[in-house]
C-alpha cells in the first residue's frame, strides 16, 4: 500500500522533530519539543489554561464514546483525591469482538513502513500536546498530583517519553535497509546473486496495563514503542485512573483514522470494578506484548504467566541515598527535603532508606552527629513545607486510602523524627495531604529489616543509622539486589567512598545520582539523556528508554530470490 | 583500568574488520574475512590442510586440560558419527567452585569497555580461524558434517556468524556515548547542569547449551554476543559434540590471559554421560544469560525454568516448499535435491514438506502433474547422489541412531516416492550414510495431518499433495503458527501466488526464499546478510542476528552529577 497523501504530509511536518530525537538520544543533551511552561500554552492551537480548565470541566459526567467494536456497556466511577467524582464513562469492551477487530488494520500498519508510523505517532503526540492544558486536569484529578506537577510530568514530560520511544523504535527498525543486493564472488564461476528485501512485522496485539500515579508518563513509552513498531495497542488503565488515557486513546483513534488507517489499531479496556480484565487479556493468545506498571507481585504474576507476550514491568523497589559527606550541606539537605516532599513520596523514584552513619558525617558546616543530620532535615523538610499552600502545590494528595494506612503504621516502626502533619488545601477540603514522616531505624537491629527491607509505597522514609560509609554501601548493595531500587543517591566528597558506591551501583545495576544539591532531584528523570529504571535489578525488567526496550517489539522478515 | 598495553594492540589490529562488519550489517550486502576455499589456508600463520589434519590427529586420545577452578574429575566418550573413538578427556567442573571463579574478572572486563571487548573476541576468532583447518575436522567427527561441509559451515560460516554478534554487540553498547553534558535552560535563572557517565554493565554469567549438529555455527553467535557485552560465559557443549567447543573456549581462554584479563571469563562444563547438568546449570542464580539449540521440549522447559535470565533458544520446526510453478522446472529441482540432501537433511533449516497441487504445475517445461513433480524430484536426487563417493562428500553421516530409526519409521507412513539407499564410505566404513527418504502424503486425509504438523527431523522429506496452491498457503500457515519454521521457500511464477506467499511469510513471521534455482539453498544463510529465524514464530525466540540478540545481554548503569 502507497501512503496516503495525509500520511505522507504527517511524515514531512514531524521528520524534523523525529531527526532532532534521534540526534539527541545518541547525545543525551538536553532537549524536548514539548514546553513545560503552562505559559507556552495558548497560542498555535494549543488550549490556553482557561480553555484547558474549560475543556477538562466539560469532560466531567459525559460517556466518551470511541465507537469500538464490541462495546457491551458503559464503565464510571472515578473520584478524584481532590474529591470530586469525574461522572465520565467509558466503553466496556468483549475481547471476542475487539480483540480481532483490532488485528484487522495491521496488515495496513505494516505497509506503511516505520517512517509514516513514526510520523503518525508524532502526530498523535502533538495533538495530545496541544491539550497539556487540559490533560494536565486529568491527571492531577486521577493521580492526586498537584496541578503544577500533573502539568509537566503528566504533560510535556510524557510526551517526551512517548517521543524517545518513538525515536528509539524507528531507530530499531530502520538498522536493517529495507533492501539489498547480495553478489558473493565464486571465483571464475559465475558470482551467487541475491535481492533481499527486510521487513519490520509487529508481533501482535500489544496490551497497556496503567497505573493509577502516572498514567501518561508510565504509559506513553509502552503505548508508542509498539504502536511505531506496527502492533495494535489495547489500553487497560488503572480503574481509578482512566480519563488521561482514554483521552489519549480518542486522539490517537482520530489521528489513525484521519491518516487512513484503522482506527481500532488503538483501543481502550475501561473496566467494571473488581472485574480484573488485566489478568484475563495478558494471556490471551492475541495480546503478544504486556507493558505494566505496578506492584510487584502482579508484575510477577505477569512475568510468569504471560508467556506468549513479551513483558516490559516496572514495580516497586527501595530507593537508598548514601549520606557520607558533603561538602553543601544546605544544599543536601534542601535538596533532599524536596526529593522526600514531591508528590508525597508516591514516586516509584522517592528515596526510602537514608543511611547515615552512626558517628555523623563531616559537611562544610562542620562534623554533624546522627541525630543532628535527621533533625537537620527534618527541619529542611519542615521548612519547605511551612506554608499550607506552597505545601499543597509541591505535595499533591494521597492517592488512595492504602497510602493513608502505610503512613500510618509506619510511625510505630520506630522512633519518629519528622511526624507527618496534615495540611489542608482551602480549593479542594476533601483532599487527603500529608507531609513525609521520617522514622529512625538502626541497621544494627534486626526488627529493623523488615522495614528496610521493603516498600513503604508513601511519604514515608527512614533514616538508618549504619555503622560506616562501608556498611551502607554493603546495605545498598544487598537492598538493590534483593529488592531492586529505581534510583540510588549518595552525598560524599571522599574519592574512594565515591568509587565504592560507583562501583556498587555499577555491579548491581542501579542508577546513581551523587551530590545533588541543586535543581535537580534524584526523583526526576529527563527522557532523552536519563535512563529511567535499569532493567537490571527486581524493580524492574526494563529501562525507558533504550533499544532492548523497542527492539523485541517487533521481528525482520525478510525475502530473498534470484534477481 | 586503563586498557592493558596488549588490548590496545588488539584494538588497533581489528579495528578495521569490525568497521567492515558494522557497515556490512547496515548494508547487508556479501561480505566476509574468512576465506571458505580449504586452499586459502596455509599461510599467514594458519594451518595448511595437512597441519590441520595433523593437529587434530595429535589431538585424539590427549586430556585437553583447560586449568580451571573447580576441576572434580575428568570427562570423555566422544565417538564419532565417522567411527572413530576420539578419546579426548575435559575438565569436569564444580559449579560451586567455577561459577564464583567466573565472576571474579567480570569487573575488569566491564571496565574494559566495549571496544577492547570486541577486540579481545576478534582475536579469539582470528585464532580460531588460523585454526580452521584444525577445526573443520573436530566438527566432522563430531556431528558427522562430510568435511567440507564441517569446513566451511563449522569454520568460516560459524566465526563469520561470532564476528557478527560482536558487531551488532559492539554497535548497541555504544548508541549511548560513554559521557554526555546535560544544560536545561532555566529562563532568566542560571541553568541546570549534570554531567552524565553511562556504562554498559553485564547481566553476569551467559550459559551456552551446545547442540550436537552445528556446534560451533549455533554456538558462535551467543557466546560471543554474551562475551562482547561484558558477561562472562560458560560452555556447556553437547555430550557428543564438545571438542569444537573445548578448544574454542581453550583459545578464548588464552587470549583473555594474554590481554591480561581473567581467563575464567570463560570457562567449559562438560558432563558426564547422563548427568544433565544444563538443567542443573541453567537455574542457577548466577546464570543470567541462556543461549540454547536443540529440541523443543527442552528449549521450553528453559523458557519456563530459567526465569532468572534471558533465555535465547533455537528449537525445531516445520520447512514447507511450496511449488505452485516455475519457469526453470531443471534448476528447482535440482535445487531441492541439494537442499533435501545437503547432510542428510539434518539441519534445522531443510525442508521437510513439500506442498504440491494435486492437479500439478505449470513449468517451462510443460505442465507436470502431482506425480510426475515427485518423480522428477526423486530422480533429481538420485542424479546428485548417483556416485557413492560424491554422495557422501554431500550427505555425511547420520549423527546418531535416533535419525536413523526415525528415517525407518518414516517410511511407513505413506508411499515411498524415493527410498532412503545405504550408501558406503570407504575411507569411513562405520559411517551411517543414507540419502533422503521422500514419502507421499495427501493432506486432505486427516491421518496425515500427524506427519506433517511434526518435526520429523534427519533425511525426511514429504510431498504432500494440496487442493491448491491458496490451500497450500492455508497449511502453510497453520505449519508456521502451530509448529514455526526456519526457513520457507516457494516456486511460483504467479504474482498473485507469489503476493499470498509473501502475505502470508510476513504475517507468519517466517523467512522466506523465492524460485531458488541456483547456487543459493534455502536451507543456508549466510552472516551480515541473511537472518537465521525470524524469532517471531515457535521454531526459535530469537534471529541470528539482530539488535534484540545482543541489546538485553547487557544494561547500562548511568552516574550523573553537578559539574
Amino acid at each position: 500500500m502507497a501512503a496516503a497523501p495525509a500520511a505522507t504530509t504527517l511524515t514531512e511536518k514531524h521528520r524534523p522533530v523525529l531527526d532532532q530525537a534521534l540526534e539527541t538520544i545518541r547525545t543525551r543533551a538536553y532537549w524536548s519539543p514539548h514546553p513545560e511552561h503552562p505559559k507556552a500554552y495558548g497560542e498555535n492551537g494549543s488550549l490556553s489554561p482557561a480553555e484547558g480548565k474549560a475543556a477538562f470541566d466539560a469532560l466531567l459526567g459525559t460517556r466518551i464514546d470511541l465507537d469500538q467494536p464490541g462495546t457491551d456497556g458503559w464503565v464510571e466511577g472515578e473520584r478524584s483525591p481532590y474529591g470530586l467524582d469525574l461522572g465520565v464513562s467509558y466503553p466496556h469492551a468483549d475481547p471476542d469482538v475487539l480483540l480481532p477487530a483490532m488485528r484487522a488494520g495491521m496488515a495496513d500498519w505494516r505497509r506503511a513502513g516505520a517512517e509514516v508510523r513514526a510520523a503518525v505517532c508524532l502526530e498523535i503526540l502533538a495533538r495530545i500536546s496541544a491539550r497539556t492544558q487540559e490533560f494536565a486536569h486529568t491527571v492531577m484529578h486521577t493521580s492526586g498530583q498537584a496541578f503544577m506537577m500533573a502539568f509537566q510530568a503528566g504533560g510535556p514530560h510524557a510526551q517526551d517519553r512517548g517521543l524517545e520511544a518513538v525515536a528509539y523504535a524507528y531507530a530499531e527498525q530502520t538498522r536493517t535497509p529495507l533492501t539489498a543486493e547480495w553478489t558473493k564472488p565464486q571465483g571464475r564461476r559465475d558470482p551467487l546473486e541475491l535481492r533481499k528485501e527486510f521487513t519490520p512485522v509487529p508481533r501482535g496485539v500489544s496490551l497497556l496495563i496503567g497505573c493509577n500515579t502516572f498514567p501518561t508518563w508510565n504509559g506513553y513509552p509502552g503505548l508508542f514503542a509498539s504502536l511505531a513498531t506496527g502492533n495494535p495497542v489495547l489500553v487497560k488503565p488503572h480503574p481509578r485512573a482512566v480519563l488521561p488515557l482514554a483521552l489519549t486513546v480518542q486522539v490517537a483513534r482520530e489521528v489513525l483514522g484521519e491518516a487512513g488507517f484503522d482506527a481500532n489499531l488503538v483501543a481502550l479496556a475501561a473496566e467494571h470494578p473488581g472485574e480484573g480484565i488485566a489478568k484475563q487479556l495478558a494471556v490471551r493468545p492475541e495480546i503478544r506484548i504486556v507493558d505494566y506498571t505496578g506492584s510487584t507481585a502482579f508484575g510477577d504474576w505477569l512475568e510468569t504467566h504471560a508467556r506468549q507476550a513479551q513483558v516490559y514491568t516496572e514495580k516497586a523497589g527501595v530507593n537508598t541515598v548514601l549520606i557520607d559527606s558533603t561538602d553543601d550541606y544546605r544544599g543536601m539537605l534542601a535538596n533532599l527535603a524536596f526529593s522526600l516532599s514531591l508528590y508525597s513520596g508516591q514516586m516509584c523514584t522517592t528515596p526510602q532508606n537514608l543511611l547515615i552513619p552512626r558517628d555523623g558525617i563531616t559537611t562544610d558546616a562542620g562534623p554533624k552527629s546522627y541525630d543532628e543530620v535527621v533533625s537537620d532535615l527534618a527541619a529542611a523538610v519542615d521548612s519547605l513545607l511551612g506554608d499550607d499552600a506552597k505545601a499543597g502545590a509541591l505535595l499533591g494528595a494521597l492517592v488512595n486510602d492504602d497510602v493513608k494506612a502505610r503512613l500510618e503504621a509506619a510511625a510505630e516502626l520506630g522512633e519518629v523524627a519528622l511526624a507527618s502533619r496534615e495540611i489542608s488545601n482551602e480549593e479542594f477540603p476533601a483532599a487527603v495531604v500529608r507531609s513525609p514522616l521520617i522514622v529512625k531505624l538502626d541497621a544494627a537491629k534486626p526488627e529493623a529489616e523488615a522495614a528496610l527491607l521493603h516498600e513503604c509505597f508513601g511519604p514515608v522514609s527512614f533514616a538508618v543509622a549504619v555503622d560506616s560509609s562501608a556498611a551502607a554501601v554493603e546495605l545498598l548493595r544487598r537492598t538493590v539486589r534483593e529488592q531492586g531500587a529505581m534510583t540510588v543517591g549518595a552525598y560524599t566528597t571522599s574519592p574512594e567512598v565515591s568509587e565504592q558506591i560507583e562501583e556498587a551501583c555499577l555491579e548491581e545495576c542501579a542508577q546513581l545520582s551523587l551530590n545533588l544539591t541543586g535543581g535537580v532531584y534524584v526523583n526526576q528523570t529527563a527522557a532523552f539523556s536519563d535512563f529511567h529504571g535499569s532493567g537490571g535489578n527486581p524493580a524492574a525488567n526494563a529501562a525507558l528508554c533504550d533499544g532492548a526496550f523497542v527492539a523485541n517489539r517487533f521481528r525482520v522478515v525478510e525475502i530473498r530470490r534470484e534477481p
